[in-house]
């Protein structure tokens, strides 16, 4: 297996029973597993499961037991209530991974006030990396950026309407930020951002002697 | 005449001896005109002519004389310096409508600092609006417009490279800015930004009977 | 809070159980707020409140008490019937603004005798700018600007077919209107262009010393 | 060979001797022959064949003699004057197969009044289709339309900047007019404009038992 | 009214009891009109106007009395089946507007004998120009453009998956198309293309002085 | 190394000196390689090596000895002349690889009687496969693989004005094609063509036992 | 009837009353064909045709018997799970064409380990051809093609999210790959996958001269 | 000043004036910065001064003296040799900032064996993050990252042809990886993806209490 990364089933597209048999045949092998971007009906097929846990607004479960060794912290931000599923997957992804995850939601530039409760605990909480999910505020990331010294990964949503073209605006908009420290992942893929974020806490324990 | 509207002349892609003939007839009419978009040898031809001013950063010029009267004020605010050459071709087309310009360059989010200064005047000046001139960083005109209070015009600029798409994405990203008060002109159109400025202080001088 | 831009709420993509405890808090706190892009559901789920007026066909909705000044007038135009919907949310947040509304509807291109109406009364009756929705006629603003001398404000809509790509080419088209006098907000964006017809209201206000 | 439709040789990226080889080829032959999109180098590389008449502006040469019978009418108007060189090759194009042209050049929509004078001119003087050429104006082949009966034919052009994607929205523009009665060709493509309405009038001739 | 242009309504997007309403309209002042684009939804409603006469294939209606005169012939093919809805849509605007229709469906160029029919018919019976209707097609135009002497106006349809993008890759595919003689209208714009295809028949009336 | 696929140097973007140190270790090693895409400066420094053998019009050449045996046969066709370059390089290539080609260039569509001959030939000449490239014709793989029984490979060129966007739209076309036995390679890809023409030829002389 | 290249019909759009026409139609002149792209409801009302053969998986339906002989061989291998149904509307045209198929699926290059049993038998068991189905992972044709010397058959499916753009992305990066040996077909295009294997089959019988 | 990120100038598009002048500024006062994205013409400008240390194929120089600490270890990779000037661009400012940095160039996936040993040192000498440089093979990244427990900075570059889209297709290929531990910067962004990388290795110092 590859360290640090979890094993996880994308279970958009799958039918309701080839997604239930797969999860079954983790739970006899006795193996954890993540479960991404799951549907309505999906959610309720596994809803049966007692070894299934499931964040029904970050459209994820856990199959199994999450990793339980604390390693690392890990602070999530959205712009907007619009962007929490988004940053539930990262959320619950980082946690099966054993970070600790600070959420500040709703904190877009529109209310720049807002922004001063995360960047001091970033700053004062030994955080390792910060998570930005945004939707129509591509903004918000490098405006982070240029408050705290730790990595920034940026997810653009796809939430918007108009040019927003399914997210690839904020996407590019992220992208382009001339400020520094940014690194982006796909339009909606918390999954990703929480897998990245706990590779960077690795390398501090590996530093440290921990892993 | 349209009111308030300037006279002006495309010069991308006219010939140089096309654009001096076109440039002579208004000399023997006695008229005004803006030239916009010059390229480098159209500038070189014009220089003969002493009824034209030339501004070489904005590749603009004025051809006999502008609007005396004193119209009203615009803050013209960039948020690079490479942004500058467009605001520059807004700032000769407010003066040429009798604006009084406030130019705040290279005041961009990276460093947010920067902003306290052109948001203070812009405030106690009595500044009918704001033109906000950015490329990499299309955040600019929404925290421009979240902490004044007068109609912010936007121009992306076709400056940066990678996903900027020839400023597409900055355009867009000024559109769907969450924060409201902001309007958009087309990419590189800083004299359609000063046409509109010029109109918002019209709107006033007729109220107070000037007009 | 920011002076002469109204609070709102943006309702696509959230439950309706979200949007409920979201409204029933301003009223609680006895504070207005616009709802904007309401969904069928969402439209029903607030008609049990009387603090809320619903405008359906504007899937817009008035939390509380509106500004009661009379801060100035605005013309809103709509090339096709189509653009209804989009022009009504501009009319309601523009209402709830304190401005006067004059709504020539239906007035597009394709008949071009039907704009004399519209443009006599915006020359005629002390009108401070002109929204102008389009959704398939793209050349409806910068005709209605050849024509009048106050600031237009184009909005785009996502109607039509074929090339017209959700509302990108109508937009596309508006930005790059040789006519001077025009500028864009995002596809469907009502909302942004009243709030933007407010604070060109507001400059004449402040330089009559009324605000 | 295909009724009605020129020989054409399409001269853009093809190396001047080659261009040469061919253009020798048609004279030896004694065959008539246009030859589109001329590059600066290709021009003067055909000035020494006397058989050859070439039209700088319109990027566009006659090899050998064009068909002499008066074969219709259609007018060719423009939206600005860096429009010209597509109408050209229209122009040429259309005399070339037999049909006059009048040219009615800058009589774009943002001064309706230089319409005027073409629109009575096509009522009047029995045309019998309308190409009409324009950049960044694509509203006026809708506005032509929708004053005249008889097809128009329109063609966008590369002119313009920012979002006019070299053509693209103009084209769009064009494509989704409500006014009906406009069909299209590629961007800049006054050569196709004119072999369609030399099919027109063709009809018209065939009608009349004169082809 | 325009002539030669019919009056037609657009009925996507509108509801069934605005379209209702706008149809009671035409019946009581006795005017004629196409109602294009219909849902199931709104087809249902009309059935039970006996002045309305719907074509479901075409999702079109004519309401009242078309125009009687025999004003011209037109072919009308399509290259598979799936694009004979739109190619329905063009018939009865052609036969609305006095045209007589002669159709060929299903002769896409994948069965090129298929096509030898058509041509044979539209070279001997005296048509005045050909609507090509194709979805994943685009070539098909180009093919019939070089082997009859008419006009071929060419009309995209939306029909494909993939790469199709919605028609946008068939329309230009027909735009780039070397052979001259064809031009464009909006994709699945039938209607459009069928109006052009009367005004070319109008053209030979004129000049018959039958118009 | 992979059987049957040949080295090869992409020259593009890479200086000159980089390109000579580059050729000169495979002369010096004695092994054979192909460089692709030479600009015109690169030909001219390749010219002093007598290993090096270049086919200008392809922007190709063979540093060494090409593959000997007799591979198979290949039939290269090109709608146009100015896609003579693409096919050159398809045809260096493929000889490099031992394989047998039958030049057939300009024989696009607008002239069908000219695909007559090519057609012949490859079913009566025991051609293994067909490389067909065209740029502005994006039908010519589709035409000709209706008619013969090989496979055939399309290549897109990159030839083409107004709505061609380099290459993208005769790509597209291609590969929405209704008729099969048609696969794609990238735009202008030649060399990627031959390749996979010598890997079927290799398929046919495996089976024979040749291989 | 062309050569090795089967008769399909494409469901996807076409009402259940015309495809059923359609389908008995071929049944009663005892022909046989391909029903490709099936809807949930096209495939019920096939259901009670006992000449018909579907898989639902791959929403392909075969008329009336396949071809019988034993033609060729091709591996079919995906990377993901929710490629598998485009690969069965392989499998089926593949086997309907008498090609033996050997299917690998779910075989992405996350977990390189699961590409060696394929490698393996396609180098062992005299395999003609590999088609290979791809959505998220546009690498997998290129890393199968640098292992293998049987062409590579292409096929991106619209399977993904974000900047998946419905396949666009998968398919361009194949395009790119710099691995030869690769060609590539529409998204999602199963069928043409199949028929160009099936052609390659066929270079090999008829140079053995059985076919 | 913002901790662990370099002052940087953007040099694309300035005057050679202009930036003499700015590095001057910086020289005089004594502080160090990066100058990015030098075009030949300003790389000649600057060689004169001796503070200056220019990196041609980087495009990139350092003004005054770089970070002396050992700040981390990062390795940076190239897909091809054509990678290599935005791989210098990260060296630069990775190097800049104190970071040690081990370079692997052309090691892409066409030659899989070429990867061993950058993985193997990656594994065994404690670097903290790679760099992962690639145009045309957007699918190294991940496979790095398939090998590798270190986070992944993957850099798309604009180098390419056809499909490439100026590096947008291999942006998207790498942000739609399935494997995770990746995340991307803007196209050619060498500086970003170092600065970012100094990031992770300052969390780690933070954690062993040297910053
Ligand atoms: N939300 C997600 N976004 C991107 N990749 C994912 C996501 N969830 C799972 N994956 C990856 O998808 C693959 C599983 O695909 P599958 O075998 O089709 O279930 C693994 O490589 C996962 O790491
Ligand atoms: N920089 C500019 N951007 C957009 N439109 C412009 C610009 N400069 C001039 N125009 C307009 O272009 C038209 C003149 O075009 P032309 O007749 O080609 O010189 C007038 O309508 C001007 O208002
Ligand atoms: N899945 C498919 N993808 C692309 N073309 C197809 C497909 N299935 C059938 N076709 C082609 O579509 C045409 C039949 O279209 P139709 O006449 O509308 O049924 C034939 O040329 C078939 O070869
Ligand atoms: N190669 C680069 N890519 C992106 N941003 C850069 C680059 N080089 C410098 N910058 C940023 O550009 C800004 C400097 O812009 P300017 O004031 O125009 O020189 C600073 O925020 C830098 O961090
Ligand atoms: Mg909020
Ligand atoms: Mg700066
Ligand atoms: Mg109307
Ligand atoms: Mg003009
Ligand atoms: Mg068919
Ligand atoms: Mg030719
Ligand atoms: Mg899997
Ligand atoms: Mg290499």
């Amino acid at each position: 297996e590859r360290a640090g990364k979890p094993e996880a089933v994308f279970a958009e597209g799958k039918s309701v029973e080839d997604l239930v048999k797969i999860v079954k045949r983790f739970i006899e092998e006795g193996k954890s597993t993540l479960v991404t971007r799951l549907s309505r009906e999906q959610i309720e097929a596994l809803k049966s499961f007692e070894e299934v846990k499931i964040n029904e607004r970050g459209r994820i479960a856990i199959v199994g037991k999450p990793v339980s060794a604390k390693a690392g912290k890990v602070a999530i931000l959205t712009a907007g209530t619009s962007d929490i599923p988004v940053a539930e997957e990262a959320a619950v992804t980082a946690e099966f991974l054993g970070l600790e995850v600070l959420r500040f939601y709703d904190v877009g530039v529109a209310g720049l006030h807002r922004i001063v409760e995360p960047v001091k605990r970033i700053r004062e909480e030994n955080v390792d990396s910060a998570i930005v999910v945004a939707g129509m505020e591509g903004a918000l990331p490098s405006v982070i950026a240029g408050l705290v010294d730790v990595p920034v990964i940026a997810v653009p949503t796809s939430v918007g309407y108009g040019v927003n073209l399914g997210g690839i605006t904020t996407l590019f908009a992220m992208l382009q930020s001339c400020s520094s420290g940014v690194a982006v992942v796909n339009i909606d893929n918390g999954f990703g951002a929480a897998v990245f974020a706990a590779l960077i806490s690795r390398v501090k324990r590996k530093a440290a002697g921990e892993d």
